[in-house]
């Protein structure tokens, strides 16, 4: 769904939907069939009404509608583009999980993509309260890219994060980009003293760089994991002196991550 | 309820509990009755096992179970100090909030708690969406503080917040203590591109200093409630580019909080 917002040009109420397709100035382009319903059935929107498209590129363009398909579709016409202050984190963040029981996830995949998420990576480890049987992965992670492209809109991001399909611990280590910075979230490294390793990598990454951040559900992540993910190139960090849920530690990451970079 | 630990003296779980009373060694004391019921009839505590009490003064002791009257509750012995790391944040932090639909306050509190929250002050403002019956806001400020209670075992805190009654913004303005930094989480200063606000008043607070924020239900603030605000010594503040839901606010700014002083 799009949402509401003010224009710049003062107090008019415009929608705001992503588009696969690269835009250009005078372009025809129709909406997903979701969005579709949304502005035309939800919105009804008229012909010449304006809205904005943001692009694959992250570019936002101010657009209209030229045609309405039988009040359910229509065809938009791209006008010209929008100067969009920059609201994108500096560098990008993949959010490693476990897997965690009810809503939990929903919750984490909505507020990391209003906080800044680029990649949700959901992870299949030992201690997980819950499994994702393999006929059901699919929609799961259909779901989550739903909610997940819905808070992009809310909170007017450029880029939809992406959902990756659920992987093993050792499927993702052997997925991760090298060039990296690479950290797990681990209790035991706040338990020493050791709070510097957040802080450390955001000081040292490098703007276009990819932050690669591991998460143990409600059961937390085997010594043996840790371990494993030390191995192969990831640090232990610490979130702070107290104890965070599962699905807390993640927002506090990226809320830090942004107050480094954007306050 | 208490929550299940490792011990530092390797591996045993003991439970912790928050006692109103100051504590010294030898000295006799019950906990509330729940969590007696907690402690007695759900994890059957026996003669000799040992617990975790933390007094009002943020000091943690080792006590054990002396007597146990029919199952149900029971007297405890205070065995010594223990030496815990600072768990706190250096300065106490109030967020003050608009009345949120369903279980957002519930969340705003569950997290808020996590993340180190030493007051919470539900706000009634003119755009809230819902608003608390008069005779129903002791039970809501009750369900609250149980919620942070909680919380507050769970994520190992030394002290549990304060729910403070539900204020209008004109009484709770006439309440803030003279001496606090004070904010107002406005995000009309974000897309103004004034960023800076936060961190500057977190590099000026003071240790054991006060930090009250304020921010709005799903409805926003009134721009004439931030003005009010002003007027008063609140400062605006933005918390970063994207716009955040009222439920991820105060947990991105307490994040950052924390990032701030502890990381």
């Amino acid at each position: 769904m799009g949402i509401l917002h003010l224009s710049k040009e003062g107090g008019v109420k415009m929608q705001r939907y992503f588009v696969e397709t690269p835009l250009n100035s005078q372009m025809r382009v129709e909406l997903s069939p979701e969005d579709s319903h949304h502005l035309f059935t939800v919105m009804r929107a008229n012909i010449g009404q304006t809205l904005e498209l943001v692009d694959k590129t992250q570019h936002v363009w101010l657009a209209e509608v030229e045609e309405i398909y039988s009040k359910k579709s229509g065809l938009l016409k791209v006008i010209k583009p929008l100067e969009i202050p920059q609201i994108e984190l500096p560098i990008q963040i993949t959010i490693a999980c476990g897997l965690s029981k009810n809503d939990k996830l929903d919750w984490i995949v909505q507020k990391a993509t209003e906080m800044g998420m680029t990649h949700f990576q959901p992870l299949a480890l030992s201690r997980d309260v819950v499994k994702w049987a393999a006929n059901k992965q699919a929609d799961k992670i259909d779901r989550l890219q739903k909610i997940a492209n819905n808070a992009a809109q809310q909170s007017k991001r450029l880029r939809q994060p992406d959902i990756l399909p659920v992987r093993t611990l050792k499927e993702f280590i052997h997925n991760c980009p090298q060039e990296s910075a690479k950290l797990v979230a681990f209790e035991e490294t706040a338990k020493e003293g050791q709070h510097g390793a957040l802080k450390q990598a955001l000081t040292q990454a490098l703007p276009g760089g990819h932050l690669i951040m591991v998460f143990g559900s409600e059961g937390g992540l085997e010594i043996s994991e840790v371990e494993l993910l030390q191995r192969s190139g990831f640090e232990a960090c610490s979130l702070g002196p107290r104890i965070l849920r599962a699905e807390t530690a993640p927002l506090y990451a990226l809320a830090a991550i942004s107050y480094h970079y954007e306050l």
